[in-house]
């Protein structure tokens, strides 16, 4: 068996851990806060449903392929609240450093294209790179708004932040953006976004 | 807002639900059992990393599709467990139902599209069918394997039983096949697996 191939059944095996690593949000009408693995299958089905709408023809195999690792750095790093202003300080440095060490386990050339791949979803400079993170931020929002307001209430986040955050849609698509101000209104109605 | 869009985020919501539709493979090293939006994306990104062990080239985008909607179904027809011979009696009517209602949701051409892709997984007769099923049946050996036996020791799996399962390998992967071999081999002599 050659090197490589030992390498990438770790690399499979140490991903593992994304099913352990939880986000604030819940799933819906569960109890239960939904972790990495669940939330990067999510997204990447969404992006299936939802390329369609993007206002520029997106290369939908490179999307799903940065949605499905863009989170890996966190089983090192760890999740870091969105909202949380302390904690995504350094958020950068831990997950450059955490970068390093998962995708280092595999061979220098594959090791390279996941790394890359992540930096793409990071920098949102590509138009896949900014329908990736629209997809991102629109599936805990789908969450919080399905659950009475979730995270959105439970951390009193403003109105404001949550707009700062869903942005990227805005410049992704036209129709999801119309989308997403329709249900944001909505739940600002319903009292589950609380503050202005 | 087209009934289309609301139809493709109602979809999205319902999906939600894979977090909750628990498999019999335990995460590694945890207590808890994985579901299928886990498993789901954990073999996505296997098709990732091990396609170019592919004998034959696949297309990517494809496979990686189908594994990302290869178990939607069991939203309501639930996870049966591949071993469990009574209740894969009525398996394949269950979920031909469950898929109905699933891909139902959907705009029709969309439905259609998604609809297809797992009647061509469940076929098994495409090169990239095998290869995605062949990432299917791996993933839960792998845990099996790093779990000390897992499912194999706790349903009194026989040997012929596992390698029946896992042929799909053979027939997409010289090299995997070769791994396979080597790991089922190791895990028998480790006493992971009881029976032959």
């Amino acid at each position: 068996m050659r090197d490589k191939l030992i390498k990438d059944i770790n690399f499979i095996v140490e991903i593992d851990k994304m099913k352990s690593i939880y986000r604030r949000t819940k799933v819906i009408n569960e109890r239960k806060n939904e972790d990495d693995a669940e939330h990067s299958w999510h997204i990447a089905v969404m992006a299936m449903v939802l390329h369609e709408y993007s206002d520029e023809e997106i290369d939908l195999l490179k999307t799903i392929k940065m949605l499905l690792v863009h989170d890996l750095v966190e089983i090192y790093a760890g999740d870091t609240f969105c909202y949380d202003k302390a904690s995504n300080g350094d958020k950068k440095e831990r997950e450059e450093m955490a970068a390093k060490k998962i995708f280092g386990l595999l061979e220098e050339d594959k090791g390279e294209e996941f790394k890359t791949l992540w930096e793409e979803f990071e920098a949102m400079e590509t138009i896949e790179a900014r329908f990736a993170a629209s997809m991102d931020r629109l599936q805990p929002m789908l969450n919080n708004y399905n659950n009475y307001g979730g995270t959105w209430k439970e951390y009193n986040v403003t109105k404001e932040e949550i707009y700062k955050r869903i942005e990227p849609v805005k410049y992704s698509s036209k129709e999801l953006w119309e989308f997403v101000l329709y249900m944001l209104e909505d739940a600002y109605n319903r009292g589950y976004i609380v503050k202005e």
